[in-house]
């Protein structure tokens, strides 16, 4: 019922014995501005944590003359955010320029690295 | 200590009365693409759910005659994700492109919705 306030077109009557409740849309829209922030508070911080990891790769790859890209395991990551998109409702085409996206900065990183030693 | 493997150029020696260990680089690759694929997971999983609250803003603006666009909103975003990432050691400049990434899609999925209703 938290949900279908009146803004709900897809919402046609109320359950048996439930009057519609009134949400205010500005509290509403407060509420959900809560989420995405909680939301992003969150992505940050697993975004924070990313970069250390693949940071840890270079370095271990370039102490060990191991090739910076690695095609198989590309392909792997894309597959396998794929079809967690898709168990997730999330449009897999964006998981993967999500991933693109994050791949492009990691590369970023690495040239910076690179350029300073 | 788990750390400290012999690729990690910067380590000089070893603690007092202990060994340096050797970590098979193989293996540390592993665990560090192990933790990389978690956090992608968790990163899908967020942005299904930041998605999910979006596309409700957008019918709560429609049915409400609200603006789509909220220049204070969207400035205080930006100014909020630059502090977490800072804090969280993460390039702010970087966080504030993600989150350009991410609102340039949810502008994709409002015209979308808006395109076929």
């Amino acid at each position: 019922a938290e949900t279908a306030g009146p803004w709900r077109r897809r919402s046609s009557g109320t359950w048996r014995g439930q009057e519609e409740m009134s949400i205010d849309p500005a509290d509403e829209l407060k509420r959900l501005r809560a989420s995405i922030d909680n939301i992003d508070a969150a992505v940050v911080h697993m975004l924070a944590e990313r970069f250390k990891a693949t940071k840890a790769v270079g370095e271990l790859k370039a102490a060990n003359n191991l090739p910076p890209a690695d095609k198989a395991r590309e392909a792997e990551q894309i597959a396998r955010l794929r079809k967690l998109a898709n168990d997730a409702e999330l449009d897999p085409d964006f998981a993967e320029k999500f991933l693109a996206f994050i791949v492009t900065e990691v590369i970023r990183h690495h040239e910076k690295l690179q350029g300073k030693g």
